[in-house]
């Protein structure tokens, strides 16, 4: 029985996962991050989500204290910054593609194009793959 | 590249994630109902991570308009609500085993039993339908 093995859990893993992303705005950003090749706080601002910028800052500035994202100055201009996923953020990698096959089964307005989708269901990880290789380095 | 596939998503899957279970404590409900063996109103209650019982019953009336909990009369006891998480919430499953499997590798406090992790990296088909076999029916 799952029940008896888990009820003592003292430190619970979707406590931590929640304590560490655990806001819709971070999630935003992961995938910003991850899926869109977004970079730039300008471009998270400009996703069309409509974030403020107070709440913007301060989900950046908490996902770089939890590890998940890292800030560096741009090379290609010394004055602004990029945002990349770390090794951590990464390996998030499985909930939200996890999270996006759910939410394309269940929301008639979900657009996923197919050939992601597809991929999903039936390489996830060459999809995984081919995701990683186009991540900024 | 990914990005061009993926940047004119009209319907984005994280969004819409996000409105039907987005915050922390519709992700700790979901814990209990798929994991923890409870399903009554006094069980998240009391889960001990302090709620307070105008969220719960606002946090269960989303997830029950949201389709992924359903809450029936309790065949035991006539005057009582029991939750059960419906197909949709079931199929959540593969997510938060994906979170939990990045807490368990990210946190040292994250107190996942042996057997469980194991089960969920070595076969996590079999381990998914342990769960589901001791999901109330």
């Amino acid at each position: 029985m799952v029940d008896k093995k888990t009820k003592d859990w003292s430190g619970c893993p979707v406590r931590f996962g929640m304590s560490q992303f655990g806001d819709k705005w971070s999630f935003l950003i992961i995938r910003d991050l991850m899926f869109k090749g977004r970079k730039y706080y300008h471009e998270f601002m400009e996703a069309g989500e409509g974030i403020s910028t107070n709440i913007l800052a301060a989900r950046l500035s908490d996902l770089e204290a939890n590890d998940i994202i890292n800030k560096s100055k741009d090379p290609l201009k010394g004055s602004r910054f990029v945002y990349t996923l770390t090794q951590k953020g990464i390996e998030l990698m499985p909930m939200m593609l996890a999270m996006m096959d759910w939410a394309e089964k269940y929301d008639a307005e979900t657009e996923v194009p197919p050939e992601f989708i597809n991929g999903l269901r039936s390489d996830p990880a060459k999809l995984q793959q081919e995701i990683l290789d186009n991540l900024p380095k």
